[in-house]
């Protein structure tokens, strides 16, 4: 199997950069293929812009996913997203290791998607949820953060976190045609004891030998839709 | 009324550039203080990171959260920050104006949530949702798409809208105390006739309007809450 982790966090020590770590060694001891896009380590440009793209569909006007789609087509987009796109393209699973912040994801990961994600390849047209350009792959979450399970209880104060992660989860991986697995979170990470902290490696270690036979989660369909994406099943 | 305009696209010439415009003409008409943060123009830098902070709590290992409250407390700051945090708290209606990617913020605009929410002044310790720093003070959400609406009625293929801008509405707006209006979406965007702008043009002049007015939208309430963020109905 081949892995491409994406790693965003601005603290190289955090214990966040302990599950990358951790993902990278169970991976590659288990005999697959892991490449690491530690995106703070590399300086990664987040802002998706005009400046993307070498040639253009339009120099006068830009719209992103069209010039996307031509420097794809044509071979200008930029070398950074070249190089991004080859690894996400070339993965059977892709893990997105970071820290929540406001309850997504950090904004340097957010441009690796508005970037990375190019029109053409990934999605596009009707190649979307379980046509994506991606089907076939799996994805995974892990992520680190300050507040405590219960706060994302049915009941809690915040509501349930997939709820918080559906622009990801549901709007971007399983958009873009992955398998997406359930998120692997390990919670009050800034105030737990050092015990906790080792329990939740042992058992990112656990997922991590099994992610392959995994169930994953459950999207749309467009089997229930029809081509003009009104559902199949007689309500309007 | 004064007014803080954060705006997040591409190309300058844009529909959602043009929303920018007519809030900002049509809040200065009626007489309000109209501050604007074009963050493109602005080349704003969009990765939190410990270069944000010039004397540090702890040099050694950056958490983000702490090196902010730090940083605020000290005046030691980055100065981009610095200017956007003041922006932000003379406010009394933040408009957060961009095209929704990846059903969410573009990256610069996210970088901007995750630089410029200082904890200290904007929420901390028990200071977070009807407790927040910012509570007081309104906030609105404008935004352009490319899907049509129908995508995300309850039975569309996306789900509702409001689902998907949780993170943002919820997790960040509501959290840090502001009251949150029901957002201005401009719909189908890319493909609609020039006649379909005017008219989204015209409803957004006219909830510019009455925004001071509208009932803003429910979020928690940490009166439903105890001490330890357990809910106060009884149940666990």
């Amino acid at each position: 199997m081949k892995v491409l982790v994406v790693h965003a966090h601005p603290e190289p020590q955090s214990f966040c950069a302990a599950l990358k770590t951790t993902a990278v060694n169970v991976l590659r001891d288990a005999g697959n293929e892991v490449e690491v896009s530690d995106l703070y380590a590399m300086g990664f440009n987040p802002v998706a812009s005009a400046d993307d793209f070498g040639t253009r569909a339009n120099a006068g006007y830009c719209v992103y996913a069209l010039e996307q789609r031509h420097g794809f087509a044509n071979g200008t987009i930029r070398s950074d997203i070249k190089v991004e796109l080859e690894k996400l393209m070339r993965c059977d699973l892709l893990i997105l290791n970071f820290p929540l912040f406001w309850f997504s994801t950090p904004a340097i990961l957010k441009g690796w998607i508005d970037r990375i994600l190019v029109s053409g390849p990934v999605y596009g047209g009707m190649r979307f949820y379980d046509r994506g350009g991606l089907r076939g792959k799996r994805a995974i979450v892990s992520l680190t953060l300050g507040g405590q399970a219960r706060m994302f209880a049915s009941d809690g104060i915040h509501g349930p976190l997939e709820g918080m992660l559906r622009p990801l989860l549901q709007g971007t991986l399983a958009y873009i045609g992955l398998d997406v697995l359930e998120p692997f979170v390990a919670w009050h990470v800034p105030y737990v004891a050092n015990e906790v902290r080792l329990e939740y490696l042992a058992a990112w270690r656990n997922r991590l030998s099994s992610l392959a036979m995994e169930p994953p989660l459950s999207f749309p369909s467009l089997d229930n839709f029809d081509e003009s994406l009104r559902p199949l099943n007689g309500r309007t």
